[in-house]
């Protein structure tokens, strides 16, 4: 069962393949590369147990590699100029297509380094884990760590396609496959309220990985996330929504420093700090507040933020978020399962609730 | 005599103003500035003589700045770091727009700073050397260097709007002034030969800076710019034109290392180069190439490449150019003065002679 859906932005259209066994189809893989220079860049994991099978389906082009150390802590502007000092070395021109071969993290340095190489190269998002698959790769959102913040310099840079291989989900650390369903659950709070009933149906299926559940599900996934960016690019309106979770999620993985949480566990608690903020703001009940929170501890996924964070702490770091403008705090709020919404004007008073409510967040 | 240029590229528009005492005119400069944050991007030596006129015009606005040391090695990948780390640290948001006050290196760095700050926010470009007003601040390419290579890590990104005060020119260096006056051969070279034989005519008024010659010189030179980037914003091909000179150039200027030759001094070598290798190949007549090597003498520019430059070292830095594709250097070359094409097949030993030639290019 392997699909194909397009995100149309308007001025650039890709299209992203999902299915089993798309790393063993060269034909795929070499229709998105216009010329003969492939440069991959992938980190030490992924490479033994991917890069082979990958190369094979790149055979008679020119491919050039660079791996990257695991984790978030190498999300940084060095290593971006280190992938460019290693293109300039062997030679890669406006011409090369870089390859993403990896989860997020490789994806958001691959895509830069591919967005600022020379101005701009092309590249192919091979995501391999299941935040990336279902999440960032796709809608060209690229990025690195600032050392005063998360993903504070990076570019919109779409990619040339994005190819989606559910086997390699086989390879995911348990606590990894966890993190990327936050996303997916994500998805369903703020655009599909069927889809999370049919989450909370399958969790079991999901958990074990049962592939054909797997492919829907990230179908269903990339739909929702495609039709949100094809409609807006760059984040200037309902691309924002897709931040749920994220305002709180980010706080939390700023203060207890980069890879200590994986990003999805945060969000999952940021989801339901910001399902019970909205039930205090009177826009989401309680009930669904608490279907939502239970929804993600079906999926094992973290549901209070760490204890010894204070609700000062977080604000401060919530203040320094991207999503913040002059006026105030950004959030994304929900006003019912599958409706999500951007409110500014929440009242610090109320938002306190929220971040002392601890293992009692959407208990009403 | 205050003129305003748009470039429109299709999917963005902005105007390049043009005039005498800009800087002294707030209600200008507000226009483009859509939220109250401003922060300014400057050096210490121009924020010395211009910065607290830009503060005065931008009374009522919150103003926080980041000042660059002076000079070309100072156009890091670091540089943007601490530019965002400043950003971050005065808590700017997406909302912010940065003013680049400056030459080329300003503009650059800051430019490329607005384009990765959190993904991208406005820019203002104010440039105050010649060069950045005839040709960097115009077109919205913006960059770093890597120490394997110049300008190899950039965005387009395009500018809010290009505002031109030319009476600003009066505190540039002399030998500055003569370098911009490089690149505004170039137009000339590439796109109009009437606009040669008048910078011949007036070279005696524009090296003194007579005002109103030095305008109209400023207005010539834009609107040719403006013309070919409205047409071809990301140089998929006519703005590939403006490089004339700029892939013998950017090896002159890599292997002497930056900042002992000025931008447009190589750029002026390398345009009598290319045209030398015109002339070489039955292109361009040698009395015209001869026409071009006399202006850019009578402007007090360099013509030959300094003599401790072996062929062998310019041929590898040639190779590694931006400009360069998988199947060769590509050259701007002139089939006649104001008529400039792309050439990628130039025969290496004809060549050769063109990067031994030293003092003799163009004597046919």
């Amino acid at each position: 069962m392997n699909s194909c859906l397009r995100v149309d932005t308007g001025h650039v259209s890709y299209p992203i393949h999902i299915g089993s066994a798309l790393l063993q189809q060269p034909q795929l893989i070499a229709t998105y590369i216009q010329h003969s220079a492939v440069f991959v860049v992938s980190n030490l994991a992924i490479a033994e147990l991917y890069l082979d099978r990958l190369k094979s389906a790149l055979d008679g082009f020119v491919i050039d590699e660079f791996l990257i150390g695991d984790g978030e802590h190498y999300k940084t502007i060095q290593t971006v100029e280190d992938i460019v000092g290693a293109m300039l070395a062997s030679g890669q021109t406006r011409e090369t297509t870089v390859i993403a071969l990896g989860g997020g993290v490789v994806g958001d340095i691959a895509g830069f380094a591919a967005a600022v190489y020379q101005r701009g190269v092309k590249v192919i998002q091979i995501p391999t884990t299941l935040l990336a698959q279902v999440d960032s790769s796709v809608g060209g959102k690229t990025a690195v760590n600032h050392t005063l913040g998360k993903n504070m310099m990076g570019a919109f840079h779409q990619p040339s396609a994005v190819l989606i291989d559910v086997d390699v989900l086989n390879s995911l650390p348990r606590r990894e496959l966890r993190a990327g369903l936050a996303e997916v659950i994500k998805h369903g709070a703020l655009a599909d309220a069927d889809y999370l009933s049919w989450l909370k149906t399958n969790a079991k299926e999901l958990l074990s990985l049962h592939k054909n559940t797997i492919t829907e599900m990230v179908l269903r996934s990339c739909e929702i996330k495609s039709r949100v960016v094809s409609e807006d690019e760059k984040e200037a309106g309902v691309r924002a929504l897709l931040n749920l979770g994220h305002t709180f999620g980010h706080a939390i993985e700023t203060l207890s420093g980069y890879g200590v949480w994986l990003h999805g566990e945060a969000v999952a608690v940021g989801m339901v700090m910001a399902a019970d903020l909205s039930a205090r703001l009177g826009k989401l009940t309680w009930e669904d507040a608490r279907y939502l929170k239970s929804l993600v501890e079906a999926f094992e996924l973290p549901s209070s933020p760490p204890g010894n964070l204070t609700p000062e702490q977080l604000l401060v770091a919530m203040a320094r978020d991207k999503k913040a403008t002059a006026k105030g705090i950004r959030f994304v709020l929900l006003n019912a399962l599958g409706d999500a919404c951007l409110e500014e004007d929440v009242p610090v008073e109320i938002l306190r609730r929220t971040l002392q409510a601890g293992e009692t967040l959407c208990c009403g």
